[in-house]
């Protein structure tokens, strides 16, 4: 399968490397692929640059968000949520017609503090509004709700948890749940939301992540839905 | 110990309920007492009316919302969050200066249609507000993310999961944590998610919550936070 991962920060280099470990065609876009290549010094979250990641993964492609989304069958957003919609617009509606818009991006909202807060949230969320905006793509929502190393490797955490799908078209779903089982998600731990409004709710446990992140230090952890006790 | 809770609601019963059972005094608040056991319909949730649960729990007092909080040594506000702040203003902050405060509240705002969504939301929570209300009560947020149910009764669902608590005053959480301990929660299932403002995240898990009641169909489930596999 050819994936087009939209954003070269700490997530899309991740989930690029996890799906050209398993034997997929890989691009990565970003706005400037010689801008992004030129970078030597680390990026905001201490990250390295991306060059230094490219060098150990030649067989990933960067190229423009525009021909990373033409080649992909599947397109994976993985760009800052505050960006996510001007990074599609420029991937272009008709590179994303009809495929599966994978969007595990967050609309977090620095511009008031530590910690941030959400935009949109409660009557939105940041997967509607790129449903809306690209009506012809089948956006699901799924994998915001964690770490980028539990997305791809869910066994870094103990015991049975959940990751959380949320979209309009059932068919894309059943792809994405299936892209999970490649990473390591047992279907029992795929939770369907419902309908894309649902991805309200994903992203609104970002909150709470990040204050658990601040108190555990480190981002090793997921929820899981329990439920009822056997024999009930 | 003597409690007060407040509110009638199904919230409130369960709580009270299990308060009683555990040998607690316990006097349930509400505006007017003699209009709360004048009701002879089902509430707007198809519960029962109040007068025929307080026939079975005759050892559980209903006051004013001011007469419970007088009474109470602890007070538990179960009011629909929307009225939250009016019934504690009833109650009345000499009332409640000095006692712990335990809010299990959410601000669900109905008024848009179904699923509801928060008021506040996002950067400010019912916690925070109520904290800023009654600066003199030790407001403790918990229990608010799950089914009344198994607020009292954990057991209900299977395996380890997860209570929040969130609140200003390490004295008050711990008090909260020992009550969470004689309801069956132990104490490695109570997350300290740090001061009040911590609310804001813990509220933010109802609009999920509540997609996940609507898929389940019942409400015998809860969130767990898996930690990291062992080992590592």
């Amino acid at each position: 399968m050819r994936y087009a991962v939209l954003g070269t920060g700490i997530v899309g280099r991740t989930i690029a490397g996890r799906l050209a470990s398993l034997g997929h065609d890989v691009v990565v876009g970003t706005r400037d692929p010689a801008t992004t290549l030129a970078r030597t010094e680390p990026d905001g979250m201490g990250n390295p640059p991306f060059a230094r990641w490219h060098a150990d993964h030649g067989q990933v492609g960067l190229e423009t968000f525009a021909a990373a989304a033409a080649f992909g069958e599947t397109v994976v957003n993985t760009t800052a949520g505050g960006q996510s919609l001007d990074a599609l617009q420029a991937a272009g509606a008709a590179n994303l017609s009809g495929k599966v818009l994978i969007d595990v991006a967050n609309p977090l909202d620095f511009s008031t503090g530590m910690p941030p807060t959400l935009d949109p949230v409660n009557t939105d969320s940041l997967g509607e509004r790129i449903q809306r905006a690209f009506p012809e793509a089948k956006v699901v929502k799924t994998l915001n709700t964690m770490n980028c190393f539990v997305m791809v490797e869910p066994a870094r955490v103990a015991g049975e948890h959940t990751v959380f799908v949320s979209g309009d078209d059932a068919g894309a779903k059943e792809a994405v749940t299936a892209l999970l089982g490649s990473f390591g998600w047992p279907r029992a731990s795929v939770i369907d939301l419902g309908d894309i409004s649902t991805a309200r709710g994903a992203e609104m446990l970002l909150p709470i992540w990040l204050r658990l992140y601040g108190r555990f230090g480190h981002g090793d952890f997921n929820f899981h839905v329990q439920g009822p006790r056997s024999g009930d």
